[in-house]
């Protein structure tokens, strides 16, 4: 199941839509990996006015990823000035800074070939306004959880994700809220999932484990809920559970904390973003000012 | 969660490696949801002595794939036409052809826009010689199948299919086979499994569902089947059973048939490919001399 080395190809032939290409032309991008089998993992971080938040743990989570699969030779302190650098020249206040690292550039075959060199890709863009849903809550709807059993491994395999998302929106939801076969919420297609009973004082939201993304804003959440007179109860909670609980919110570094008002089509609480929520919000925020 | 549209990006920037580039003067390929989800699907033809093999059959598969991730305005025969003239351009007897459809290029957000057009990728490759494998059987290995619930979606959603042949080469094997939660063989990285009862005379197999790809070599296998004195019958196996089998075989577009010899590190049989093996294998090609 070996192939030849594609620059070393002869007749073979690659196709972009109805153009010809000699294979060995080809620029590697259409050999990546990442395109091919999602061979590759991911982060996103962001900026608040001017200043990266939280780099370091989001580094320290691509190492993991990168280790789970096996891809070596990546130098995570030149990811990081790389970052850095991109930043710097974009500019932007309120940025999203998405970046990849894949397996890398070769002939398609599964296994791949041992001296294969990762490949770097990174954006930088301006992120939404998103004082709108912050200010009034979103809705979401749940779907079920089709992903891989290493949903801890932030792999560019997401088109379980994508589906999920795409019927949310399709419902004029925010979020998918995702559902395992035991009937019990693992997390959103592109969030961490939170729930607060306001007569136990408790925050909830699932335990980490191979079936969920070890979230870093949920974790900052989860350290923040005392300063917001909450307890943290790691345990799995059923959509029924959900659309009872007094407040519901989802966690993403692009947004931080997003309150939901709407699970399923039914209103959570008063229809508004909760006290405790906005709580945490408010405590997130000088947390984000203390750390940039 | 909307997103600017990357064309009418200002101050945003991208970085390849070291390399800075503005958002809105990068190809197409590296903004395509390809890469980012997997969001996507692909088939895999081959061609047998200057023609292609089952490309209808490859080419309906696609179009349900696409289908069934909500991929739209793809023209199947204008694929179909693409096929056969790469294939022309190649001019080369034993080929693999590879081609992705996927939903299209945008700034990277899971739902995406509604205006994204849909890009095709196709290789054609000279095949590797099978010769040995094919005389002498191959080493096969398990693997906890990781994958997704959609495996009868043919996505680039591959990792967790990388990462069971990896271990499989590792392990001096050919392939990875593929075992479920319930202790199940579901089928290889990139291939059906087969299994051979002698005295039943019985070819087995697991039967179809969205746990396994609709492999189009398993179908033709099973067609077959009566020509080798063998009934069907499509049931789970476990690996002990598979271990204890007569024969076992892969079948997979590349090479149809491949004999197994070996699963986890257990002889199968004789320890070469067994008779109704290679019965098999020659009433396939006798069928793809008769199609081609």
């Amino acid at each position: 199941m070996n192939e030849r080395r594609f620059c070393g190809a002869l007749m073979q032939i690659a196709m972009i839509e109805d153009r010809i290409v000699p294979l060995g032309e080809l620029e590697p991008v259409y050999m990546d990996r990442g395109m091919y089998f999602g061979d590759g993992v991911y982060e996103v971080v962001r900026s608040y006015d001017g200043k990266i938040f939280a780099l370091s743990e989001h580094l320290t989570r691509l190492a993991r990823s990168l280790h789970e699969i096996s891809i070596t030779g990546v130098d995570i302190d030149q990811v990081r000035r790389r970052v850095e650098e991109a930043y710097e020249r974009a500019a932007i206040a309120n940025a999203k800074i998405y970046f990849h690292v894949t397996r890398g550039s070769q002939l398609r075959s599964h296994a791949g070939g041992r001296d294969v060199k990762p490949n770097f890709f990174l954006t930088v863009t301006e992120l939404a306004d998103d004082s709108e849903q912050k200010e009034h809550g979103v809705a979401v709807c749940t779907y079920p959880d089709w992903r891989w059993k290493r949903c801890d491994i932030k792999s560019l395999n997401l088109l379980p994700n994508v589906l999920a998302r795409m019927e949310a929106e399709r419902q004029g939801c925010a979020e998918a809220i995702l559902v395992d076969d035991a009937g019990f919420i693992t997390e959103g297609a592109g969030s961490a999932f939170f729930a607060v009973s306001a007569g136990q004082r408790q925050l909830v939201t699932r335990g980490l484990g191979a079936d969920i993304l070890a979230s870093i804003t949920r974790r900052f959440v989860m350290e923040l809920a005392p300063q917001a007179g909450l307890t943290v109860a790691e345990q799995a909670m059923t959509p029924a559970q959900a659309q009872s609980a007094d407040e519901l919110f989802i966690a993403v570094t692009t947004m931080d904390i997003v309150p939901v008002v709407q699970f399923d089509g039914a209103r959570i609480g008063t229809g508004q973003p909760g006290r405790y929520t906005k709580a945490l919000m408010e405590a997130f925020s000088q947390f984000v000012a203390h750390s940039t």
